[in-house]
């Protein structure tokens, strides 16, 4: 077989199992926003098969026969990338036991629901049991992935979201944060103190609130015909490039929250919905990582939806959704878009008091990962952070603590810190786009946001995996990630 | 390998089967319900990927390998019905040579789509080029399937629904219901003239009417823990047992078709709901044929659902949900649920009607298959089918004639029997009941139809495929499918 034929059978198996990815990415919409509670059983387990199907797949001889083939210099550029990104995932997969595959979909499927009825009830006793054996079969994959990859058993899960991520870079780049951090928090705290902010005052439809809401993606480029907004418990982002679902909730007494999750939501979902159509159903088609996907997100809802010109733009659009009222006042809005309070809930955290969220779970996480804690000491190791970071006491309020988030119950280790990898990517793309476009500011004040969304089209979503993580943010920013601009946007927001 | 590993190990095949048809029946009825316009080509790959994998896995030569070293007499009877359950899947798809199959799909997927151009537009002409290749396919189908079943083409479709049905059955009931059908039809119009009917008055808001709805399904014993109901354009009942996925439309200006259309699909879920649990993922576990099917959805819609006790119940309920109006009389509903009138439209036909919609299909698919027409006979032979079986003019109408269904365009023949075969199997199990529980009617009348529904369960739903058909009928009934109890039940309805 020459190297050529070797490498579009490559491709053919890998559409396959795009094909397969994306009935796997509707169930799992389905499962989070329509599916009724009794149906989950069965839903775990065709969700586990296709797993074990798609694990199958790309461990096959065959697979790795093909791989072995090709000679990579007989490649376009394109499709060496393409290789590369095909390699890296077969070899993920292939250490992986297959058993260790679909006995961690089958954990993560059981303790997800258990999840959903004990948050609720503050039922930390509740939710351990399942919740240990998650954390025992997320062991075993690190230690598997670890010694494969020959690196710590932490970052061995890291790199899953961040490939070529090393936690050397991380450690530094969060213990940084940690020296100016708390410091910034106060500071911004105090420089908001005495301003007055009115509350905007419930109750706020639902349907308003989600005519509201489409508006704004429409404005942002959000492509309907390739896409839906629906409701779940814990918004994200899912389904397939072609038909991105993206969710938020609502509350009736409130209305910036879904707004602001939304306008996120749809950060990602541009991204998926602009990435390059020729490598569509390839993994070089694929959003680059998971900090990268973020740093989209965090682009549209903090770099833009929370500055004070989208803010602007936003209030006659809110007046007529939702009627006119004192909180509604352009400055006023401002301020509740850029309010710095410190808070329990990581996804109702303001900008500022968000990366704190991030080191407290980073922390307990590492620390389980590497054996160093076990799951009863979490809540103990979760108020102690809460108290030194934030300074609010969480004892014996699991709900609003330990059990606040989804990623823990399927096994997500090491997904944390891509938040704060992309809030500051965001940062150092924002101010690589300024550069860029000198218009960008002004044209966003007059009700524009096509120069930034384009930059980002251009820079980062028509690149897929085509380019490796560091040479995205080189060629796009011209230098590596750089968390000063992070740094220096929080100051110039919040301290200015 | 002993043969009762090897049974163990077919098993295990049909439960993957099992999970990936879930998967494929929940992007299905996505696709129906919920996807955007612009998600429809990926969709069709990956379903399309779906099929083909499922394929593979079934015509595998492990699989038959499995099946010959069985010894049907090592296992306990119900495993035995499993077996020949599992051996009728395996020999039906063997027998399809892939070619065939995929060109049968890409043709059904193209007519299909030229249909919901030209069926608005009354194109006849501009339907026959990709509808002539749909049947040039379904007739190679025929030929291949008869020669391995041994049986005449236009039957070898037939089975595809009904297992074990032969063609000649069918002849004698249809030609039996030639006779007495159209007689009673006009006595049944005769019989109504002169009866006032008030219709009801919308506009009926859709949050109202679905309300409504699903307190009937309640009442019928529909779980919500393992289903839903949502709207499609085509109302349908799919998802899985766990997770049964039903549909309806509604209309503004009028609220008993969509209620009488969920009462339909909620017979179509029960039996869904209620399939033996302990065969879940099994052959022998799934629902007997398209013919039963509609024969639950039948027992609950006209059995139940147009008598006039149920319509007394359903009342209050009505003025609760609607408010009150001269319709919703008592008298003047059930005038409304039983009012039979020849119309151009089977979907929209009443219960006399109806049978006469599908001799007219019957005949023209017969006859097509068999090679004794061609598709460019199909209008006039439907035109004089329509004025000898219902007296009215489709000349020229393709658009509400020949183009009506879409069970054509995807090469569907055979199928359209089955709904008059479960309308004559719903009055035969109505019947034996009754006769099993004389209080049935009785307690329907104060508001409880427990004695039925309990009845339906344990002598249909969870019988699953354990039984052949007509031993399932003759166990249920204690008699083979017998089409006078449905022409009894016909005349004591519409001419008592
Ligand atoms: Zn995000
Ligand atoms: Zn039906």
């Amino acid at each position: 077989m020459t190297s050529s034929t070797a490498y579009q059978q490559l491709e053919a198996c890998f559409t396959r199992l795009h094909r397969y990815a994306h009935l796997g990415a509707m169930a799992g919409w389905d499962q989070l926003t329509m599916m009724p509670e009794g149906g989950n059983e069965a839903r775990a387990e065709a969700m586990a098969e296709l797993s074990v199907l798609m694990h199958e797949t790309l461990t096959a001889q065959e697979t790795r026969r093909l791989l072995d083939e090709i000679d990579p210099a007989s490649l376009e550029p394109e499709q060496q990338a393409n290789l590369r990104e095909m390699t890296r995932e077969v070899r993920d997969a292939t250490v992986m036991p297959p058993e260790l595959v679909e006995a961690q979909s089958l954990a993560g499927a059981r303790c997800e629901s258990v999840w959903r009825r004990c948050r609720p009830a503050n039922d930390w006793e509740g939710f351990l049991p399942t919740f240990r054996e998650v954390v025992r079969l997320s062991r075993e994959e690190a230690r598997i992935r670890a010694e494969a990859l020959g690196c710590g058993r932490y970052e061995a899960l890291l790199q899953k979201f961040e490939p070529g991520l090393n936690l050397e870079t991380l450690e530094s780049i969060f213990d940084d944060m940690r020296q100016w951090l708390p410091g910034l928090l106060s500071e911004a705290v105090a420089h908001q103190r005495g301003g007055e902010l009115v509350m905007p005052q419930g109750p706020f439809g639902e349907r308003d609130q989600r005519r509201l809401g489409e508006r704004v993606m429409r404005w942002l480029g959000f492509d309907f015909e390739h896409g839906r907004l629906d409701v779940s418990l814990h918004p994200f982002c899912g389904g397939v490039p072609d038909d991105v679902r993206l969710t938020t909730r609502y509350r009736e007494d409130e209305c910036l929250t879904a707004l602001m999750g939304i306008i996120h939501e749809t950060g990602h979902a541009r991204y998926e919905q602009n990435l390059p159509q020729q490598w569509r159903r390839q993994p070089a088609g694929r959003a680059r990582s998971m900090a990268v996907h973020e740093s989209q997100s965090l682009s549209l809802e903090m770099q833009l939806g929370r500055s004070a010109a989208f803010v602007r733009q936003l209030r006659p659009w809110l007046v007529e959704a939702l009627g006119d009222q004192p909180a509604f006042e352009a400055d006023n809005l401002i301020r509740l878009a850029q309010q710095v309070e410190p808070g329990l809930i990581r996804v109702d955290a303001d900008e500022v008091s968000y990366p704190a969220h991030i080191l407290l779970r980073y922390d307990i996480e590492r620390a389980l990962i590497e054996g160093e804690i076990e799951v009863e000491d979490i809540p103990v190791r979760w108020d102690e952070s809460m108290q030194r970071l934030l300074g609010l006491d969480t004892r014996g309020n699991y709900r609003d603590g330990c059990l606040q988030d989804i990623h823990w119950t399927d096994g997500s280790f090491g997904y944390f810190p891509t938040y704060s990898l992309g809030a500051m990517l965001a940062a150092q793309l924002m101010a690589a786009a300024r550069r860029a476009e000198p218009q960008l500011d002004a044209r966003i004040a007059e009700g524009d946001p096509g120069l930034l969304l384009d930059w980002l089209k251009t820079n980062v979503w028509q690149q897929g995996s085509l380019l490796e993580t560091p040479e995205l943010i080189r060629r796009a920013t011209g230098e590596a990630l750089n968390p000063e601009h992070y740094r220096h946007h929080l100051r110039e927001r919040y301290l200015g």
